[in-house]
């Protein structure tokens, strides 16, 4: 392989703390973080004037072939939602309809400055394909549901054998697969078992809703006197390799388990909010030390997939419910949405900073806006001022996906059109 | 003076409910709304195709001038931020600061959709000379703070009555001005009262915050057994004519109060999330059929002037409050955002819908954008989906603002120049 080279130069690097300066990329890789703005030869130069250079985004909870189901139905009680709109369009999903779906939302995040996503949802192998298509990275999990039964267990074993055989460690190591439990009340302990003991064979990780509302908490104490967390730690299956969506409705027992068994957390505050399913306690999770990261959940119920607004509102949001403006200051936000996110995902090593022998996964800001004018805490304007629209050029394992707004690795239009068209053809199969 | 005339033509009209039309203005006024798209002769025609129109938005509490302040200080108790970091720097403002903040302001909410603004600040001459130059419509009004101080009230009448006699009803009628007195605890009853004669005698508005802290009631209960609400009622100061911002600690008897006076309400969610100063209850509110408009208070606790982040935050921060994903339905924020804010400065007869007859304020969003994709249910879209920078094109009074995301009153990066000279130059005093 040739080796190809970026220079990103004359740029705010946004790290922890603000440098100006330059960084070249070899390959998939960031080389060198310069201070200086020497001229240094590299097969492409960006100029980074004017803009910050921030990690990718990582997104840690989504379901990317729901933006089909964007706006299809909003304002509506979580049963209704579920059952009437929900459910019976997903019924009649296919392979297709799942890959359009992916590609959208991949579209989306770029253009909003994500790199990274974690995706729980069906024909899996489908939706890799389209991140691949994307250049994003990504990982990826067949989402299992048994409700108890011993065939349909069966079945969601070798449907996620089948991806992790599949879509592993696919495209240059972009792609992984996790095991994807869908919650602890859908889930018969004997599944939980089994990915239990698949994660502790294979190495692999796991994506799980955990106490997302607390109709949840209430039906697991009514049937076994136990909490969500609680009832998991029983069965010996929280571990540093589990990732829990959402936990709004925690008591301090939980917190304390969460933090024991290292467990990580994805706060997905806007869909916490659409749905009303409640507040995460995160400034009381992140205060014991708990590692949270940021998710959108699917587009249905967001309903969009960016980044910036999760940012704002997990900070707002906590500042609120404690009364208190000091709580998840902006930093702290920033990195939910970075660092955390890789190391929520087991990245934290190659993803989530902008480090030296790090994956070049970086996106550049453009600053020069009235709505962030004056410039001068660049990370208050990227937690607090910033829209997705600000984001100007994406780069991904060393591979530019955007520049300058112009999406280089999917046809916008056409990936607009193929979205609407899927989005029909699978409500009129209801 | 000539006519001059504007056809929008085949876009999707958004007024309650959607349909597919074409809108001919004239001079300052819509004329003419069609079904069909047949061509008509008009000055100008521009392609509203996959597009919607709506009211431009109406930003009913706001301080633009603040905008120099973006950033200046976050994540901090209010009295430190007040104290140690606004108050030290609004102390050497000068008009040309406020000017230029104004102009900085006036050119994010063109670009966010925004076509009138409800503004309290200083020097306002200068903010109404800003706001002229941009094309927009606002009210506005002179903060006045006595401190219970007989020599400061009289300077503070002073300056109300020469802004008065020097800005209202100028700029074609798009400048109106209105009395200010700033809070229930930094004006005397004297102040307050005469306030309530002015109004009553010119025929003017009044523009003031009440209950935005909990501390403020816990003061105004210690000082005289009063909630601020239940003082203003005993003052006789309420009055349709009123508008009070933030309003969010309430009790059911300043509940009734309000509606019983017909008091409009002009809710600031994210500064209240900010800033941590509470959740109005703004369901209830509305329930009681109060008229709820929406603002964004001043850039420096937002960040930004997006009505769009307002929309959908007072519906996601209702349903997470009352943990009812029903309330705060997306037609009903939209009317929020325009018919409501109308109604909330009195100009529900001139402004805030699309009808014929009403002043050609409107504003085209942008619907082909991945984020906007399927395209389904626009008012959903528009409350959930949308950010400030899809909106296209903006017209203020029969007059272009933006076409295109080009801005065509003020030049761009002049305004931002000055606004990060204004900045230094402000910051430098201190």
């Amino acid at each position: 392989m040739e080796t190809q080279t970026i220079l990103i130069k004359n740029t705010s690097i946004i790290d922890r703390e603000v440098k100006k300066g330059s960084v070249l990329i070899e390959n998939d890789k960031i080389v060198e973080i310069t201070s200086d703005n020497t001229p240094t030869n590299a097969d492409e130069v960006i100029n980074g004037e004017g803009k910050c250079l921030i990690p990718g985004l990582v997104n840690t909870h989504t379901h990317l072939s729901m933006s089909l189901m964007r706006g299809l139905a909003d304002d509506l009680p979580l049963d209704t939602w579920l059952n009437d709109h929900i459910w019976p369009v997903e019924a009649n999903l296919e392979g297709e309809h799942c890959y359009v779906g992916a590609l959208l939302s991949a579209l989306e995040m770029i253009k909003s400055g994500t790199t990274t996503c974690n995706d729980m949802y069906f024909f899996m192998d489908d939706v890799a394909r389209a991140l691949d298509e994307a250049g994003m990275r990504g990982v990826i999990c067949h989402g299992m549901i048994d409700l108890f039964d011993e065939e349909k267990r069966k079945a969601e074993f070798k449907e996620t054998l089948r991806i992790i055989e599949k879509c592993h460690n696919t495209a240059d190591g972009r792609i992984q697969v996790s095991l994807g439990p869908h919650t602890p009340y859908t889930c018969s302990p004997e599944l939980l078992n089994w990915v239990r003991k698949k994660a502790d064979e294979k190495g692999l990780r796991i994506h799980i809703h955990v106490s997302e509302t607390e109709k949840e908490v209430d039906d697991s104490l009514n049937e076994r006197m136990k909490r969500p967390f609680e009832y998991l730690e029983d069965l010996k299956f929280l571990g540093p390799d589990v990732l829990a969506a959402h936990s709004v409705w925690l008591s301090g027992a939980e917190i304390a388990l969460i933090k024991a068994n290292k467990v990580k957390l994805s706060h997905n505050p806007l869909s916490n909010m659409k749905l009303a399913s409640g507040i995460s306690p995160v400034s009381d999770l992140m205060a014991n030390g708990v590692c949270v990261s940021l998710g959108t959940d699917g587009a249905a119920s967001n309903n969009n997939l960016d980044l910036f607004q999760e940012m704002k509102m997990s900070s707002l949001l906590q500042k609120v419910r404690k009364l208190d403006p000091m709580v998840m200051p902006a930093n702290k936000v920033l990195e939910m949405a970075t660092i955390n996110g890789a190391a929520a995902l087991g990245m934290e090593n190659e993803i989530g900073s902008i480090k030296v022998g790090k994956k070049a996964d970086l996106v550049l800001v453009d600053m020069k806006a009235p709505h962030l004018t004056p410039y001068r805490n660049p990370v208050s304007h990227l937690v607090y001022s910033t829209e997705g629209a600000d984001v100007s050029t994406v780069i991904c394992n060393g591979n530019i996906l955007m520049k300058e707004r112009e999406v280089l690795v999917l046809d916008e239009a056409e990936v607009m059109a193929r979205a609407e068209n899927a989005a029909q053809d699978l409500l009129s199969r209801n």
